[in-house]
């Protein structure tokens, strides 16, 4: 793991990273839920005004692990910064890849003067929960998620 | 209720905005979670890089509404709309203040060709969730939120 870098994401690296959000939704259970395209991050995060940011950690040139986020905001806590999918390929897991992402979101959103970050986590999803509790997370089961689909407004 | 007027917010709407913040997190028993102040809203809402967009809901003058948001991104569904918070003042509500809000936002949305709007719910406000339902939204329970705040990063 000598060649491991943690670097901003480029828009050569939206297919690869597309790969990883795809892998991670089917672990989730959910593969079909992707409704997203490549061409589609890339023309959404790129240009004059990018909708996400993210780190890749690349590894002889392969990328095996993302962080994306945005700026979010709350009316409790102010300016703040959304993790939407943070993955790390699993044959390159419990290598510590994850904390060096999360430790580039953390200088972020130091820089950024954000109120927190934060992210959801399936409630069966037992490692990443234990994982995200070394790292200090609280966690809010109180509160569920609402959505209606560009087809229904 | 004739005089109901639904527009862009402006800066010198986050006072009586930030009040109706704290009406809401006293009814959803959370006002010591509030680190927010109104400086900070001003400051973080407007200028160059504005953090978020709000609408309120105007009678006679008086704010009695609003619904705060921002674009997020999901690597599911591409470009989406976040409600952080959508409020009707307790002496205005059931008389369609919130669908005219929900409107304004479908139409932001529409326009910035949004893949979903999206929102929490705490799962013990029933009257709030009917509502939702009334309006096509679905709901996700199987998700937790993870928080890490500025003093643990």
């Amino acid at each position: 793991m000598e060649s491991l870098v943690i670097r901003k994401g480029k828009k050569e690296d939206i297919p690869q990273v597309f790969n990883l959000v795809k892998e991670l939704s089917i672990f989730e259970k959910a593969e079909e839920k992707v409704a997203n395209t490549i061409e589609r991050m890339e023309m959404e995060g790129f240009g004059d005004n990018p909708a996400f940011k993210f780190f890749v950690a690349e590894v002889n040139g392969q990328i095996v692990g993302m962080a994306l986020y945005y700026f979010s905001y709350s009316t409790w806590k102010g300016r703040s910064l959304y993790i939407d999918d943070l993955i790390v390929t699993e044959a390159f897991r419990k290598k510590g890849i994850g904390d060096q992402l999360f430790q580039k979101v953390f200088e972020v959103a130091k820089k950024e003067k954000c109120g927190k970050i934060h992210w959801q986590v399936l409630d069966w999803n037992t490692p990443a929960i234990n994982y995200y509790k070394k790292l200090g997370a609280e966690f809010d089961g109180e509160w569920i998620n609402c959505a209606i689909t560009s087809d229904k407004y």
